[in-house]
């Protein structure tokens, strides 16, 4: 967990622990080499939730998205989240592939399904890859049987190897509190080097947990926690096509005292995943995270901490350690949201560059000297509102554009 | 001017010639060094219209600007439009100054009035520069005579000159045509490559008109050309704390048959010089050109067409000389606007790369070779709608990484 602390945070009851997705009890994971992907590398992963379980999903906001997206989230919507598994290939996004695109998806489910015993409704398809390009149905459903044959309480590890694309490293978390005299654990698995190749680099999370939570209950947890992590993560603006979350919850009640604790930890899951993405960034040096407070409300903190770590200028001038305050308040500015400029305080580490909408005198070296960090902290106040809210990103490197402008071609 | 048609643009009446901003009837302007420019480079410009003249201001909607911004927002809506001159002042932005931001502005068009025999609510004041600097005051009030000395109809180029600020080049326009054998002329300067460098490149333009129109009208036409120029280019994504575009008009009466060939030519004249900014982008080797037809109104194509050219991945991709059309359709999924992505297609140059939402077989290549050009063009249909929008910027390359990185350290 990165410690960065925004205000009066509660304390965690959370610690972290080892077994990701699989880590929560009854929970069943696999991951093999497939031959989808020209590499060799395992293509293809299960994720499998204990009966009544119950499943919310959270997918990409863009007009274009695959296939997959739409059976998921039609599927969520007709069974009342009664999901059991997921299949997860990657090498091909299938997206942009017309008709073929849903047959190919249903395809898939359906003899995954035959193979778990499941009705086809309760499996769901999550694909990253190169869009445009289909899935190449022998090879995946090849690929089923020792897929399934693998699966274990123990190959968390292994899905999450089996989902990457152009990550650097695999993606795991796991969290464990003991609510009331109740162990519970919450496990994710997560890939994406932050839309940096819209090509091959779909964000997917999957989480997992092992309590009984509600369904109606259990969706607005985790779309809570999605706007607080991966809805607060970016590396140049762009979005996927299949970018999804899917979260699982099965196991024992827990008693109602406990739903903020566990809301609490599915959010420090997930933000811990996207920080991960955030980081993993082509040609990243460092994680950026931007802290506004102030605000009238959590969500326009938000929108401006977003717009800020977002803003190619800052990202240069991070990336550059120079602690340029003029950028920063310039992208406040443009966020869409309304502030008073007099009332702007700034602080990049410990180092307060503004105070009343002007520049103070500050120790450059100094500061420059914290923009050197593996993250880097900029903090601002907008005003006396309550809102506060963070987001993450990294910076912009000449070698991002080398590598993207080099990407295909 | 590029020569792009979209769809079946009328003829444009519209000739280029020279004189800038002063080649309409009655405009003088001037351009002096006071020296408030480290550099010793010209950095104090005037603009005077003609008694009778009418203004319309289009200004930044950051939240954070400057005090020239609000005094200028001010004067034409107390006076109805009545301006009759603007000073320029380049090297400090006079933005984050507080109160005595507003007292210099003030100060400044005072001492303009007073050698100009104007009242000072009939001067505005643009200030492009460094960020939280104030200006020199006795160095600019110094400036004024020498300023108003040279002041003449010839010194458009001059004034031109004077407002640049890390511009590579200056960017001026100047257009007549004949509208019922009324010889009507309109001239323009501007600044600005692109907001690159926030704390150095505001946008400013200035325009001339040498007919009368009345004041609603005019600012009317002058609002629907910024749309579809100023606010229509991007670099990336940043807006600054200065932004202001200043437009007079002041001649003999035009019959309002030939009100849509002068809302023509305003819009080509601005075009041309959004287009020098978007060009003159720090680092860029090409002008990007998007255009967006098929939606259901002009408003939601040009919002189409903005998010495809401020797209990072796009504008790398196009650096590499990259067709990548999935970078294109997903910044378009995203733009927040609603189209069938199975209506999608996309052509680079004549070379067309999808249909009905489906990448096509196409000469690489050749298409590659399209992306070598001085001026990109990519097209996207995405309806059947009446509407259409362009929007223009540059490309991204690992220099503008270096060179931003590296702006204040």
């Amino acid at each position: 967990m990165v410690q960065v602390s925004l205000g009066c945070a509660m304390q965690s009851p959370w610690q972290m622990v080892t077994g990701g997705v699989t880590a929560p009890q009854g929970f069943q994971a696999s991951g093999v080499a497939a031959g989808m992907k020209p590499s060799g590398k395992p293509d293809l992963a299960l994720l499998l939730a204990p009966e009544q379980a119950v499943c919310a999903g959270s997918f990409t906001t863009s007009v274009v998205r695959a296939a997959c997206v739409d059976l998921c989230a039609e599927r969520l919507a007709a069974s009342g989240g009664k999901a059991r598994a997921v299949l997860i290939n990657s090498g091909q996004a299938n997206a942009c592939t017309g008709d073929r695109g849903l047959i190919d998806s249903q395809r898939s489910t359906q003899a995954l399904a035959d193979r778990l015993g499941l009705d086809a409704e309760a499996v769901l398809i999550c694909s990253t890859g190169v869009i445009g390009v289909p899935i190449p149905m022998p090879t995946l459903l090849a690929g089923l049987d020792p897929l399934v044959e693998r699966m274990s309480p123990q190959a968390g590890a292994a899905a999450a190897n089996a989902i990457l694309t152009t990550d650097l490293v695999d993606k795991q978390v796991a969290l464990q509190a003991d609510l009331g005299g109740q162990k519970v654990s919450i496990g994710g698995m997560a890939k994406g080097s932050g839309m940096i190749h819209p090509d091959m680099a779909t964000m997917l999370g999957f989480f997992s947990c092992d309590v009984a939570v509600e369904l109606s209950l259990w969706k607005a947890m985790v779309s809570r926690a999605v706007q607080r992590s991966f809805n607060a993560i970016t590396v140049d603006g762009d979005t996927s096509t299949n970018d999804t979350v899917l979260a699982f919850a099965a196991g024992a009640t827990l008693d109602a005292a406990h739903h903020l604790a566990l809301e609490q930890g599915l959010t420090e899951a997930m933000q811990h995943l996207a920080q991960a993405i955030a980081r993993d960034g082509e040609g990243a040096t460092c994680l950026m995270e931007v802290q506004v407070v102030g605000t009238r409300d959590d969500q326009v903190a938000r929108q401006v901490a977003r717009t800020i770590v977002g803003s190619s200028l800052v990202k240069t001038a991070v990336h550059g350690r120079d602690p340029n305050w003029g950028r920063i308040v310039a992208a406040a500015g443009r966020s869409g949201v309304a502030f008073d400029p007099d009332a702007v305080a700034l602080w990049i580490g410990p180092h307060q560059l503004m105070q009343f909408g002007q520049p103070l005198t500050f120790d450059r070296d100094a500061a420059s000297a914290v923009l050197r960090g593996e993250t880097v902290v900029i903090r601002i106040r907008l005003g006396d509102g309550p809102g506060q809210g963070r987001a993450w990103g990294c910076d912009l490197s000449d070698q991002y554009v080398r590598i993207n402008a080099d990407y295909t071609t």
